[in-house]
């Protein structure tokens, strides 16, 4: 206990390091202070050199940023021909020099350059933002997507899930914190803070984020979790305000009903999986009456599945019609349909690839879950009639088959779901 | 300040989840298990495999070790026809696929096994005592070195300075962390906790250490620094039981005179040039009356250079003789000789490479600090007469200089003294 | 620095221990149960008693805790006889055992009570409530009136100012705290979080509240201070919504602009002469360059004054008049008559015993500040008006003089002022 | 949780603050200066004369420490006339400001003084070593009795059971909190860091001790717990250095095996009952296969009533004997009869209050606790011959029948004992 302690000072001290101190540097031209930060002498003067960098950095317009990758493209790229030079060496010697040689031939130098920019206090949180920069600019630049792997083998080792720090979040949380959580809430918008209090604050509610040390008030990734008594089907019904607390005693089933990830610098870096993982072995423990592991998840791709399938069914475009009303009485005689082709459609749309169409289903399916169930009038917000008719599902976390399941999965691609949901096509 | 209790407590669920949990693979081959955590269902099942993984490599033998890192070296390291292959198509496209592609191919399969490995928490000290069993075997079965270079790799991604940490060392720390200040106390052995009690508790002593958020109660590094009054030149005086404490308001030097790296497994991982200038800058802000910055230094390889110069000197020789018998009243004729011998070997004593020979000069050199006196009589311990017949260096840190005087060092390798050296010579 | 740590962690546990445990006790009536609990077993069994007696008390009505106060009001009270008896006996002995005797005679079962309840964890905060109760039912029950000074005598021994803990409260100060700050704000206030954030977030701003180790989410009393350029005379500039932030170099005055208490039940306990001593000194520590130190503060007790006035003074019921508009324009003539008035007022209504006739003078006046300067239109909200035709006080803090300040309050009842006050009514 | 982060950061704050200011009071009489504290004036700039109050009484001599006592204990009284006139008027009236005016004139005015001196923060522990000191004096000087009731009176209230917190003590405890368990263990000796290690770091020990918020570094009284598989009759057997650790799965029992008070000033205020059922109360929530939880004790008034004894009963003279050589296997035939006038010893010797004549058997007992068993050859250190010629004796805490034992005890101070204990003496 005590240990943890200690270690809250220790990190503590990150703050105070934060006030950060002027430079000394003039405005020399970013594309020199790089190279002296690359240089034998970055190792002792780098400090400042990193941080008068990351400063001019921040201060660029969009056109300047495109310069600056596009240096960083060019020239700190590496040298094929040296790259096949070594190469060919190691794969005649196989010795070691040999290796560490390749080695650095073929780590670009501005990989170098991000990881000493990265020595300042507060450089990781200026990095994901850079990349968020670099993402935006690829699009119409193309040169530069050959930065991102740099980024991506950067963060995917600063990031590795043994550095991440799992953290209650609830309305005892520091407010610059929770703001982030109302900002970055990705499915079921918070409006403001009091609605953000009773999705946290009564006992029937949970909420888990990742952080990473060197960002203590940046959540990475986030899931809100209901305690239910049985399995429900309703996010509406969820949420209501004024909605009965499950008492403890009467807790049996744990949704997951919300996962956003914040950074969007982070992406193609994955925590989802592991952040459900982990928050139902503490929920197990915590509460050992809890059995049952679900998610109520949205069907992003059914309306687009909807609107082809409509071209031939014209049932399925009266359905469409109905939805269109967004009012639930309209829709009563079209649920049926609704509930057969929703199943159908996460049962058998797939990709070319041959992974579900649906994008939840690919990201749960693929965690080891299992599709257990469909509901319709599962989301009757504007947004849950545009995107799906108002279906929503359930998918089942059981940790003793996920493994198995995620074996399957990979190797069969085969959509493993509930009698229950297979029934519902035939 | 909140932010930083906060945070305090989000470190703190580490060690929650430090309760490790039996296995429930049985005893598959290491080899195979490590194919599965690196096949795509390693990323869900990944957790427990990496745990199994490394519970079998914890239970090994020297030679299960042996063959373990073989495996590394040889089933999962790169293939050179294919890095060929990848940079050829590079060197035509420069299409950022074709990079990511020569990215994955220049990257041996064991540096993602090592990643991987780190999800489970503790692992990141288990592969820093993974890398030392390494190094010992390396010396051994030279076709391991090429492991080597993917722990370097991850390691100074892992343990960039913006992920450190500096701690004040104090009488209140946990026992527990003190206790590894007694064992990897390098320079000047505390012998019992008296001791270091006598480090530590007094207004005019401080310690700092660097620790990685991963490793809470492992220092990586540490520096004990004497407040004094005027530059000293004897370690004994320094140290000595008794003395009288320095009153804060005549506080005006700050001696850093123990430096000790703890971790042999981090070996070319430098941290000691970052912790000495972050500790000067945070004595300068919590101390603005300290105005000089300087080590009280051991001479480690004078002993050497002695001994060579004592086969064509025989003044020389005579001071040895009289160093050996440990007793400082026998050297008191030799001191002009002991003091002039050893300045000449701070400024013009090189390696092959041009650098300073004794290593401690190469450090703090290397750093920006210039060499600022010489003392005998300064270390009169058996280790003391031992190393270098009793002298002792300070190397003085002017932060305003730091910077010029290693481009200096860099560029012309010279030794950057005070008049006062320079003149023992003269 | 890490001493702190182990302390939080210390106090860490107090909340560990918050979740209670069902009673083992029947419903054994609550009278009972206060004599078991005063009993001599009391000490052993009665954290369990303490906690029915608690559980008891909060689900009583109003007519029933009535009840309960005349319980202790007249079953758990002192014995005048023996306190005669007792102290008739010191008087001849003066011995040691026959003092002890006499104070516990004088010392009413009631406070025991109290005091044993008190071991319960989370119990300090109910019997706070518990008074606040009382005080309320004080007012038709006169008897109950004996039961407070038992209480302000605990209150005053467990809320010593040397037991309270000053505490920043910033924009990452936890939501449940700062929901506080909204809720008892009682000068100024706060209508919902965005507001809240524009008086804790800009580097030019801060607030601070004093807490209780027993009661760490409860704020006893706080302080919000604006850091400005000069001293400023409106609160409606002072929190304007995107007003210019004052940069850290220019600030040079620090302005108390709000105290308020936060706990009814603690009444006639004062903090506020503590608390901004405290803050003073903490700022002149952190902001060397703050050179002043002032107030901005309401003048409640003029509006009654002005109407006492206007009965002999038509100018003064043309102001009253003009302010009911309350449009700032229509008071434009006004102004100067009612600065005058408002300096008169301040400098020289009495109550009947001497001391100022406004609340707050006498607060501050009281703690060692002097009158500094009056503005008028310094309050245009419904309430500024209302209360003072808009009129603002600046009470300034030196802290080098507060102490004879306050000698000369004390003593001879006289307003310091400023010349510029004393001059407006020259 | 995130409220204990912000909680410990509140707490950190006492230490900040612990930094002492220079006085500005020249060296004013001490008495003169507790005047101005208790003047009205004194509640506005009592900080510092009080700060300078307790500077003066760490200066003094005993003498001056006596002068000082004698003060408070005269000029300080109440008035006894002024106490009968009060209490005759309430008598009369029952009035509550009649009461209020009684309460004030039987509080005498150093009871105020020392609360006022308590503002100063780290004061409290300044007043407990204060009466440390009265305690000494108050043996030569009678008069001086009659201050301890004050003290008696302020200290239940500040070190009132809801204020104390419960904290670990293990090998992670910072080293100024550590080496004051060394200091302060009075029943068992720790000699030094390795025997505290072997004391706290074993997976199957437990150490836990109350703090005070105002007193962070202070233990109050602390408890050492061995987790065993049965329940042990030798404190050299449970201590032995190289003994086997007990795997958590065998474990099914709690033993108290030291309890040590560590504050003499605060001697009458009692925690141990308090600690001993909180601990024991924390053990059955972590380790809920623990089942029975016992001590093992001394018998310290064993010797003393032996040697009684043996004045009459030549067999007890020839164990006191035996037992002088300190030699386990010279008592090895009078063990019988060292078991049977233990049990004896325990169960009918008693004070003239009717009250267990043991120390330890009374608070024990006192608790609620049983006599559970005894054991001859449990203490065979020089110190357990010439105590106890080494018996020792478990007490068994059954929380479920502990307030039954307790009123039982009470009431008809009977020693409960287990039926093993009684067929001893059968």
């Amino acid at each position: 206990m005590s240990r943890m302690a200690f270690f809250a000072d220790l990190m503590g001290t990150i703050f105070a390091r934060r006030a950060g101190k002027p430079s000394p540097f003039g405005r020399a031209p970013v594309t020199e202070l790089c190279e002296a930060l690359l240089s034998p002498q970055g190792e002792v003067s780098g400090m400042q050199r990193a941080r008068e960098i990351l400063a001019q950095y921040r201060a660029m317009s969009v056109e300047e940023k495109r310069a600056f990758f596009m240096h960083l493209a060019m020239a700190l790229d590496i040298d094929p021909e040296r790259v096949i030079a070594a190469a060919s060496r190691y794969r005649e010697t196989r010795d070691a020099a040999d290796f560490a040689e390749l080695s650095r031939e073929t780590e670009p130098r501005r990989q170098e350059l991000l990881r000493r920019l990265n020595q300042v206090p507060g450089a990781t949180e200026e990095l994901v933002r850079m990349r968020c920069d670099l993402l935006d600019l690829m699009e119409e630049t193309p040169e530069l997507k050959r930065i991102d792997p740099d980024f991506i083998h950067l963060f995917a080792s600063w990031f590795n899930r043994g550095f991440l720090v799992l953290r209650h979040i609830e309305w005892g949380t520091p407010a610059n914190i929770l703001e982030k959580i109302i900002e970055y809430e990705a499915v079921h918008a918070i409006n403001d803070w009091q609605e953000l209090q009773r999705r946290l604050r009564p006992s029937d509610r949970r909420c888990f984020a990742f952080f990473h040390p060197a960002m203590p008030e940046e959540p990475l990734i986030f899931v809100e979790v209901a305690l239910c008594k049985g399995i429900p089907g309703s996010i509406q019904w969820l949420l209501a305000d004024g909605r009965t607390i499950v008492p403890d005693s009467e807790i049996d089933t744990a949704v997951f009903y919300s996962i956003s990830n914040c950074q969007k610098g982070l992406r193609g870096i994955s925590f989802g999986n592991s952040l459900i993982k982990q928050v139902v072995e503490d929920l197990r423990r915590d509460l050992p009456q809890v059995k049952t592991f679900v998610t109520l998840s949205p069907v992003p791709g059914l309306a687009r599945h909807l609107k082809k399938l409509a071209a031939e069914k014209p049932e399925v475009q009266a359905l469409l019609d109905a939805a269109d009303a967004k009012d639930p009485s309209a829709l009563t005689s079209h649920l049926p349909l609704l509930k057969r082709v929703t199943a159908d459609y996460l049962l058998s749309a797939k990709r070319p690839d041959g992974l579900p169409a649906d994008p939840v289903a690919r990201f749960h399916l693929g965690n080891g879950a299992i599709l257990h169930d469909v509901h319709v009038l599962g989301d009757t917000s504007v947004n849950g009639f545009r995107q799906s008719a108002t279906a929503m599902v359930n998918y089942l976390y059981d940790l003793a088959k996920v493994e198995d399941n995620n074996e399957n999965f990979v190797t069969s691609k085969t959509v493993a779901a509930s009698k229950g949901v297979k029934a519902m096509i035939a």
